[in-house]
């Protein structure tokens, strides 16, 4: 990574330069409207779990591209297999024996997983799974947590406008670990019900704390819909290869019908995937699903080579040991300067919120001067580690946020 | 590209290998029930012009992956601005300066654009082109064309299979090129019309002629949005950088409110894009729609070096004189052979069928016999050319596709 600051695109800021061309001068995860001031839209480079702005500002990231980058940043093993692939071949009229070597490997992995379905976004991959549960079973019901993040398609989009009524109405929301809520629900959807769709533990966006699944509610999922005949459907988009090395509801005796992957497993290439048991097969082969580049073998061969890395170096625990350190360090100094917090969700994927007066504005007021001190974290989403989270790295994080915590003390 | 065929993955073959661990084998494209036999599932590397398959066979690719690859595989100039854009970052928390570059590039090519927005799927785009227009008008109908291809959204997918009955309650269908068949979709839209999506040309799938847009039907869309003031949206994403420097409708009076880009755009590397109008710029940023790879700078990088270098050696002309060339070559050896056959679309997008006989037997016949003989031709789909197809390469094709002419009059 340079030190040296490149100001790119002449002299205007990219900034200004974005505000005429793009809608609200940015979109999405980061739109320009909604990014704290002090926030850095653009990033210029990247090495292990260090992000640098285009002003040339450095950062020990705890985002990574919103969970992707769980080996960090330019890891030299996925780099070296993406470069083989890529002289061979990325993309064609059909897709390359990456593909295959691939879909064994999940298979091979993830216990309920009969065959994989490839497609680029986790939205792809969430609605592909709804369309072979409604194939399957005839039906248009689709159970949903309130407030659960599955993606930006017309039916799951957190922002409903430009969104229309037709949209959401086979959707029937449930609460999370509310098995009050969920009996409603499923009596709501009646034998219409095509699937239920689930995050392996609440991880919604919007400044709340994090819940691990209780397993008695894991296993009402299930016995629902063994009742009616439907489909469970683990969204694992986020999850996956953070908390098991395959499904991360391996530990529970409940096992989905299907699984979505995305994020992790290709440590920032693009590509999802969707695994399901040998009972959805035809369904999964009756659908019509694809997009121009599915078929692209660099994304597959980047999945192979983060999941047997990951495999290789331990890199869930890895992860646990970095989220270990980093949470223990961040309580010690909230209580040194007397801040209430709860800090919340596996080590791998924690959250931190303050509990005292303003809280949301302490969140946000926080994560600024992290910011300010060399730290990204998101003051209303998630965040995550990497395996390049080393103790030195974790060490060089906690001290930004140390001067953080001395930073919110004078402010409040 | 090797000459020696590489045995991937063991002793099996891929297909077998294939048919346990994915759904039906294969799934999109190239379902493996809706490949003929003969052709090749696995592709396994490409240079400019000519594909190799995992049984190391050669090609001369007239499909190009569906379209994206117009200065054909491993492009040199391409691969050189991707890799430097991957030096420094692909993906993270926010885009690199390669999307607000990009942003301008194509606001300056397009003249109805003032503003970009980047995605990865062409159905990505359409939806969220729809998603704006709604969000515009607060209205929920679209006009869209019967057996148009718009993507695999649940409103566009061709099969319905596992689609509900209100995935597509606000799509009224007219027939191209049909103004009579148009006002009546504009009369049974009412006053619920939000948009009217439309392909440059008519370039459907499933073996039937091209039809090049009547200029006085474009200007009865025009008109009939105008009425109404609903959005006209040109779905460009199998035409862009092929007809036109810009949009693919810059030689008509007729200029639309959201145009969609995606396939050619970037010489395969994953991203779609909506380019728009001033007048929707609210609209655009009222919504939310997002990818967690979506703000990837190498697909971006790529995209601007392939749209720069296409500019720089002629690229449509270069596409249009490979184009002529076959057609001449083609229908000549037609004559030659007593086949009648139409040949239609523009050069650079061309299309044959056999007017004689079982027409479509024949078109799958023919295609098998030029694989035969070292040609990729769809049966059912459009073709496209590159700019690496030059004289020689199209010669190179020409000689196997009077082989397969041989062997067809043969068989008939």
């Amino acid at each position: 990574m340079s030190n040296v600051t490149v100001v790119q695109g002449g002299k205007r800021s990219l900034k200004s330069r974005a505000a005429k061309v793009i809608p609200g001068g940015m979109y999405g995860h980061q739109k320009a409207d909604q990014i704290a001031s002090g926030f850095p839209q653009f990033i210029h480079t990247a090495n292990g779990a260090i992000i640098e702005d285009t002003d040339g500002h450095e950062y020990v990231d705890f985002l990574l591209g919103y969970g992707p980058m769980v080996l960090g940043y330019h890891h030299p093993v996925v780099e070296e297999a993406t470069a083989r692939q890529r002289k061979l071949l990325d993309m064609s009229n059909g897709p390359t024996a990456r593909m295959v070597d691939l879909a064994e490997k999940l298979v091979d992995m993830v216990d309920h997983a009969d065959w994989a379905f490839f497609a680029k976004n986790g939205s792809d991959g969430a609605t592909t799974a709804l369309t072979i549960a409604r194939a399957a079973t005839g039906r248009a019901k689709v159970l949903v947590e309130r407030g659960s993040y599955h993606g930006a398609a017309t039916w799951s989009t957190p922002v409903t406008t430009g969104i229309v009524h037709e949209d959401r109405a086979n959707i029937v929301y449930f609460d999370y670990n509310d098995e009050v809520s969920l009996r409603a629900a499923f009596k709501l959807a009646g034998d219409d019900l095509a699937a239920v769709i689930v995050t392996p533990f609440k991880h919604n966006d919007g400044g709340f704390d994090q819940q691990l699944i209780d397993p008695a509610f894991a296993r009402a999922l299930r016995d629902g819909c063994d009742a009616k005949n439907s489909a469970l459907i683990l969204d694992d988009v986020r999850c996956v290869m953070r908390l098991n090395e395959g499904s991360s509801w391996a530990h529970l005796d409940v096992s989905p019908d299907l699984t979505v992957w995305g994020k992790a497993m290709s440590n920032g290439y693009a590509i999802s995937a969707v695994l399901g048991t040998d009972a959805l097969r035809d369904a999964a082969t009756s659908i019509f699903s694809t997009g121009t580049f599915w078929y692209g073998g660099v994304s597959m061969a980047a999945a192979i080579a983060t999941i047997d890395e990951l495999i290789r170096i331990g890199g869930t625990q890895l992860q646990e040991r970095a989220g270990d350190r980093f949470r223990d360090g961040l309580l010690a100094q909230a209580q040194t300067h007397g801040f209430r917090v709860n800090y919340s969700g596996p080590s791998q994927m924690p959250y931190m919120r303050f509990l005292d007066g303003a809280h949301a504005e302490l969140n946000l007021q926080f994560s600024k001067l992290a910011l300010d001190n060399g730290v990204y974290l998101h003051p209303k989403h998630n965040w995550f580690v990497s395996t390049a989270h080393t103790d030195a790295v974790v060490d060089r994080a906690l001290e930004g946020t140390a001067k953080a915590f001395t930073g919110l003390a004078k402010l409040t």
